[in-house]
């Protein structure tokens, strides 16, 4: 099969618009809403196989199967009380084996913000898809340009084949979750030399930050009964890096096999084939709008795929 | 007052989003909604004061007040046929003098589109925000790039004292409606030149494609009375022109007073003084943030100004 660029942003851009009205009414008679300790603002959707664990921390949160809403105690009025609560939560459901994958445990705290875009708690990172709530990185396409005839080539690793999510797929040139307490250029810098050897003082001078894009992704579309159906509404921060043709980037941690200089045509190639982790791809079809690769002239959905890419989100967001 | 970028985006993207449910509701409930001749999808959202105007056409038309609907007639089912009758309609209510916004009657064909991007009818582009459907232009960014600093300038032109909307503001270096039957690069040569001298040769050498904006607008935020209330959903298509300092913009028609070359700090005094014609300060924006003007360390509100920028319209596009 071969994908189009608007098939590609779809398979992150899964949950349904709520124009989509059946679609809609479907998803959210499928998912409970997750709620602020004060009622006024949506966090996440969670799976009722979720919802069905927290009823047994009564505690920690309400949870209301008419409304299929689960709130956090109005008790827990501080950030640092529902940090407690919430990751002690986690941490006795990965003991007990509950969920999957809890087995993932970073031990990386991850901020979830509130309608101020101020800290509202921050949360062990492979607990977040198991309540639905926003979570960001930073990804860097790092590209070589011709000097004679500004050709673009893109700096592409393939994933190792023993990481546990998409292993052996191929990745954008660097990429990184923003965890607590780094901010986005400090993410970038360290993902820059842990994945790909760059020196800070190289990408300090050189990276240029060029967006945010965001987006609704599902696990597995329309599946609730599994731990494929956790949401994960993603936004990642967009770095420009302009690699000199002298710098051959090579994997420092084990998170890369090797990496590869490749022209925009094998780039698209390898992407319709859906060789490629499903983010990057969305982060790939944005660096080619923005560079005049993709253009009204050769694709027809350009609207729907910047639309989608940079969705806003029903939650709070940074 | 100064305006914040997000203050300046939320003036071009003014209808409330679905999940700020109270604000969404009381949107929904002072418009009709504009379907198609066969009930399947949304084309726009029309003021009481135009469906008012409607009942008198039920020859084109079915309103329903209960629903709030306004429905092109089932026996419109060919592209031809809307045209014809919505047209007539129209030159009939500006003959009549029934609304204001007619008396500037263009002559020019704006298409509608279908779920399938196909067109779906045209009509006058006067006419179109009686009907609150989407509307599409193109916005170039016309720059000078210092060779040895890298800095950026802008090429801003003052609109006419004269000209019917916006006069005497600050504009994007060139802009137009993209119409029937020309496609988005042949609208952008042909005002580049009609508005600022550039020559056609030099344009379709040094203009890139860098994607495209969309916000949902009215022209008065919660004004539902009069004229001021339509609605006007927007896409518009962004293109970046590297201007060569040898080159000076000027105007061949009478669309703009004079060009300025602005460094980045006095484009943004302007802006944030409110001197911009509303959506320029949108495509602005967009510019400062693909070209690392505005970052996520400088600029607590990037994403939201990023999502506001692109947003999926509820309307078939394009």
């Amino acid at each position: 099969m071969t994908y189009s660029f608007l098939d590609l942003v779809k398979k992150i851009d899964v949950v349904p618009y709520y124009f989509d009205e059946g679609e809609h009414a479907k998803f959210k008679e499928s998912v409970y809403t997750f709620i602020s300790h004060d009622g006024t603002f949506r966090l996440g959707y969670i799976l009722p196989m979720v919802s069905k664990e927290f009823k047994n921390h009564p505690d920690v949160v309400q949870v209301d199967d008419t409304k299929r809403e689960i709130r956090i105690l109005p008790t827990l009025d501080t950030l640092e009380l529902r940090n407690e609560k919430l990751n002690a939560l986690a941490k006795s459901w990965r003991d007990n084996g509950i969920f999957l994958h809890l087995k993932g445990w970073r031990n990386e705290l991850y901020t979830i913000y509130d309608t101020e875009k101020k800290p509202y708690m921050r949360l062990e990172r492979s607990f977040c898809p198991l309540l639905g709530v926003v979570l960001y990185g930073c990804q860097i396409n790092g590209y070589v340009q011709s000097p004679e005839t500004g050709e673009l080539k893109l700096w592409v690793p393939r994933r190792s084949a023993t990481k546990p999510t998409y292993p052996g797929m191929l990745d954008n040139t660097v990429a990184g979750g923003v965890g607590y307490p780094q901010g986005c250029l400090e993410t970038v810098i360290k993902e820059c030399y842990e994945e790909a050897g760059l020196q800070s003082s190289y990408v300090k001078d050189n990276v240029s930050f060029v967006g945010v894009i965001s987006y609704f992704y599902q696990f597995e579309k329309g599946s609730f009964d599994t731990e494929r159906g956790f949401v994960q509404p993603e936004v990642e921060y967009i770095y420009d890096l302009r690699i000199d043709p002298s710098i051959i980037p090579h994997p420092v941690d084990n998170e890369a096999e090797d990496f590869r200089l490749m022209t925009v045509d094998e780039v698209v190639k390898h992407m319709k084939n859906g060789e490629f982790k499903h983010n990057c791809a969305g982060v790939l079809t944005d660096f080619f709008m923005r560079h005049g690769l993709i253009t009204p002239e050769n694709e027809k959905d350009c609207i729907e795929i910047q639309n989608r890419l940079h969705r806003r989100l029903p939650f709070p967001t940074r």
